[in-house]
């Protein structure tokens, strides 16, 4: 590996602090991901993105910045992608996964707050992180209590924009939040000094749905019994795919994908237990829940959650003369999100039903990262409708902490049993 | 007292489990208020509405009730209490503070949730308020996630109508909030069956005007050294406002308002410390932060809160000449209420700040019920400004359960020491 400390010096990384991470990441990620038997060899490229997360991306990043270039940092799936591309800008999903980042976020945030909020505070107010160091600007959203609370102190370290996002799916709503997006439009444009035009937006959306189309090619494939890849690595894609080159990532993806195609012609079923988690994200590095329930042996299917169906599923419509034109198309993709934090949220619901028919579901497992309400508060009625479909559930709520890991592998140990 | 058994059994009430409520009631009531000492004479008729709490006004609904008005329950200050009188329904603030419900709550709710959405949720499903009991229908606002995601739950029990709060405060969320007012306005119709009128909606306004003006007189009072009234019987009748007759609630505090203005002239300092209180609101019976401040010969001169300030500040102009008109003077006051839940919110600091000056305060405590997340994160900006300011604060962070109150003692106590 290459080395990058002048690079992390320059964009004011607390060094010691950063080695300390960078000790953590190899040794986890030899022990969860490098054990496992028979992995396709397309994996090889995303071994490779892990290997050098805090450099050759990052590399990339600053060499796009030395030629004017802007890069936006963004923390939910509602924040148009599209509009980052259409303005000539680097757009990099920041949902932190690690627990490395939590200790510096509780110095400025209460510490009965999700750990996503907590790591990605963290993250900038320790300055570990090159990615977000890397960031000219970083987008908001209004989606949880803690999060839109939490921007308020991001401010003083580095300029977040503020999307609001509807809590409703009314037509109002839709109308409201394509207004939305056109003031992400002007901010993006103010920044980059770039025009988003009908021709540069159009191609944005292009290449967004392109990753979509991948991702949806890849789970597709998750359907075959056996699935021809493992859960880890399914996430370790979704999770890649916030923050690499769009156009690699895709090309890397479909060649993974043509040798599943090869895999599955040979599959011979072991009867695994199929799994579906559903609930919030899985950032970067949380492999957690994943690591567990497939190292006992049985496998992750799908996720419904958005570092799974709800990145990728539906694409934006290509089709229109205007601005006004796509940012429409644009707002009615993205209000098909089904995220717990919109009153009510029966869409999810619906696609819990629908994945566990498609994916051949054995069992449900509701992942709730602590403290999330909205997710917290949902599972209630998650619960009322599969126990009515007969399909089986269990509720794991935790965080990015090992301390509960045996207790975890406990619980869903009994649950494999049981389904 | 009357025997209000066969009502409440009208209403569908748990008897026995309700038994237990009433039982628990009078004991606090008469520990934590008949004991202090040299309390006004215009305290009597608040003694009796605690009294009669589940009995006077319980058989005044239902009266109404039989003549065909409908009950409307509430649990925010920023739904407009006007809409609801122009209909002809009558409002109750439902805020619900006892630690009895909690544990019926935490049936369908998780744990990790703010105990008044706890206890709120668990008065309706343990069927033990009288008040959730006589409501027609609820009405609820997406104020923060667990409230938004309650209502829900909540909607299998009876009828809750959910109102969009904007999470900003631009002109467009103005307007927006403008839209949802009149939406209420045709639901509350719907219910009611009365069209609401310009003469009604200027009619309601003018008694909710009536209503914040009185309790600002009383506040205005606490500005004198000494205060003439404790905050205890202050923090009382500001939880009555939301569930007393408005015209009766105005007579009666005015003519305690007349005999504090005779104690004024009187008022001999003591030299008590002066204590704001900023934060979440404290809804019946939580008196528990109050009677600990006071225990320990301090004084609570204000409360930057729901159940203070935020719930009486700003009137509502009552000139115009059609309902766009007067909806619009609504939108336009309820859109100066600082809560939390906005991002950002920083007219609550320049509340406090002014205020502390005001009332001629010598400390803050930020009161947090558990898990607000809004509030809490708000925390680090109260503490910035005000230390800024040099006028000390401490946050306490506490439910409605009573097994932290020594602990709470022991740090207000220091608290004092210091200011
Ligand atoms: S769970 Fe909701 S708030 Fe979180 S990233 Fe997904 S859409 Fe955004
Ligand atoms: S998991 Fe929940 S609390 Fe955490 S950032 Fe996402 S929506 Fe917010
Ligand atoms: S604190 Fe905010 S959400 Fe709660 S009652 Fe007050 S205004 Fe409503
Ligand atoms: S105190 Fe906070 S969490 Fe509780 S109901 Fe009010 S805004 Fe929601």
């Amino acid at each position: 590996m290459a080395d990058y400390r002048e690079l992390w010096s320059k964009l004011g990384i607390d060094l010691e602090k950063h080695d300390k991470l960078c000790a953590v990441l190899p040794e986890l990620y030899g022990g969860v991901y490098l054990t496992q038997k028979n992995r396709p060899e397309g994996m090889n490229y995303f071994n490779l993105v892990v290997a050098e997360v805090h450099g050759l991306r990052i590399q990339e990043l600053d060499d796009y910045k030395a030629q004017g270039g802007k890069v936006v940092g963004t923390f939910c799936v509602f924040v148009p992608d599209e509009v980052i591309l259409a303005a000539k800008a680097i757009g990099v999903g920041l949902c932190s996964g690690s627990q490395f980042w939590v200790e510096d976020g509780e110095k400025v945030l209460p510490r009965n707050l999700c750990p996503l909020i907590k790591a990605l505070m963290g993250a900038k107010v320790g300055g570990t992180c090159p990615y977000f160091q890397s960031c000219d600007m970083l987008i908001g959203e209004t989606t949880c209590d803690g999060k839109k609370k939490a921007w308020e102190i991001l401010n003083d370290y580095v300029p977040v924009h503020v999307m609001e996002l509807p809590q409703m799916k009314r037509e109002k709503n839709c109308k409201a939040w394509e207004e939305e997006i056109k003031e992400f439009i002007s901010k993006m444009e103010e920044l980059t000094e770039n025009k988003v035009t009908v021709e540069s937006l159009r191609q944005g959306i292009k290449t967004a749905n392109a990753k979509r189309r991948a991702l949806k090619r890849l789970y597709n494939l998750r359907k075959y019994k056996p699935s021809p890849i493992s859960g880890l690595d399914v996430l370790l894609i979704s999770q890649i795919a916030f923050y690499d080159d769009p156009d690699r990532f895709v090309e890397k993806l479909n060649e993974l994908c043509d040798e599943l195609d090869e895999r599955v012609k040979k599959g011979v079923d072991e009867g695994k237990k199929r799994i579906m988690i559903t609930g919030t994200p899985m950032a970067l590095p949380n492999w957690k829940l994943h690591s567990i329930i497939e190292g006992l042996n049985a496998q992750v299917v799908v996720e419904e959650t958005c570092t799974g169906t709800r990145y990728f599923e539906n694409e934006v419509c290509e089709e229109g003369e205007t601005i006004d034109d796509l940012v429409k198309n644009l707002a009615d993709r993205y209000m098909k999100i089904n995220c717990a934090c919109f009153t009510p949220n029966t869409g999810r619901i619906d696609d819990i039903i629908k994945y566990v028919d498609e994916y051949h579901v054995d069992g449900v497992i509701d992942f709730n990262l602590s403290f999330c309400h909205t997710y917290a508060v949902e599972h209630k009625d998650v619960e009322k409708v599969l126990k009515e479909k007969d399909i089986p559930l269990i509720q794991i709520e935790t965080d990015y902490s090992t301390e509960d890991s045996g207790q975890i592998k406990t619980r869903v140990e009994a649950f494999l049993e049981m389904i």
